[in-house]
């Protein structure tokens, strides 16, 4: 093994937990404006907006606004974003992450990040959890041109010239990390953390954070 | 003397200090992640960007990245954004802002601001100022439809079925603030603050911070 894998999203960092506190902020920030409605009342609907439009969608707020019949949302708006964005302060990764990259660095093992998403969005997260350093390279979906699947990790191994048998993929969603490397002939690691952490694996191990990662290694 | 309006940038919080600093934190994040440029370099790089499309373009550093011939730009814009809002967490209204708006509503005064600029992003620096709760609205261009003019307050005096006579325009630019507010009727107060401070005045009153705006509405 040489090349190690990392999903970002609840694999590196809480993220379920984080965007769940960052509505949360956004929607309080917006009623402290005087937006007329309660907080529980304009977070079921953002949930529902969210749902209907995938978390990607850029103007949750402003549909938000509409629906509410809001009439000069701009100040709403803004209040949400700040709220939302102030959440970002507190992000932290998982409490062992930096510990296991930088012991996994030393050992020799190259690392990279292989995530779905936009690009400026993930290099956003490796930014501020302060990752970023830890990574020879970073594969997002929007470069690469394809979502997580056996093409995706296929041009990646091409682009570094490696045989997937030296390769782990380590992730905690079975059909977007474990299912689509292992076709492209890599081993895998779930991650059992996060809103996925239950279910089925297919990975050759499974771990409820990454501090066994190194010893897992060694034995594949 | 009933209603004051208030121009935001650099009469409430200073905001050329502020966007010099956003930008050089900006510049230093991307040299961080390994841009491969010298700060100074890339400052000025930047300055020209904002001088040649102005300062609300959305996209500078975008235009940045490309100028330099980065050929994956993710993650120097994010960097650039996150050092960019970082600077965000430490800015603050000029120290007696808060102050003086307190008391002039304790004496029944009515505040307002009126500014040029998109209304999210001054909603936005009137929540993280702390100064929303002061107003009782917020007029900017965008919503009014014409940047500060004659017309741009006209049309404010027709909202609140006022006569100019009563109303004193606080700001510091002399063609912006001044000049379209005098020739609405109203009263006015330069601010001799920011980059805009020196050069000749037809203001009432010129001051150079708002703590003797009090003795001066009474004056008017």
């Amino acid at each position: 093994m040489k090349r190690i894998f990392f999903d970002i999203d609840d694999t590196l960092f809480p993220s379920s937990q984080f965007a769940e506190k960052a509505r949360k902020n956004a929607v309080r920030a917006m009623v402290e404006q005087g937006l007329g409605y309660r907080e529980d009342e304009v977070y079921s609907k953002l949930l529902k907006i969210i749902r209907k439009k995938g978390s990607n969608y850029p103007r949750h707020f402003d549909l938000l606004c509409r629906e509410l019949g809001v009439k000069r949302p701009a100040r709403y708006i803004a209040a949400a974003i700040a709220g939302y964005h102030s959440t970002k302060t507190g992000i932290l990764p998982y409490p062992e992450v930096k510990k296991v990259l930088s012991l996994l660095k030393k050992k020799g093992y190259k690392l990279y990040v292989a995530t779905n998403g936009s690009s400026l969005k993930q290099w956003d997260k490796l930014i501020i959890l302060g990752l970023a350093p830890y990574f020879e390279d970073v594969f997002v979906s929007e470069e690469i041109g394809s979502e997580k699947s056996a093409a995706f990790f296929r041009k990646i191994l091409k682009k570094l010239r490696e045989r997937p048998g030296n390769c782990v993929m380590v992730g905690d969603r079975e059909e977007k990390d474990i299912f689509p490397a292992k076709k492209a002939g890599m081993a895998t690691v779930r991650v059992l953390r996060g809103k996925y952490r239950s279910g089925k694996s297919a990975a050759d191990f499974r771990v409820r954070n990454l501090k066994p990662l190194r010893d897992m290694i060694k034995k594949l």
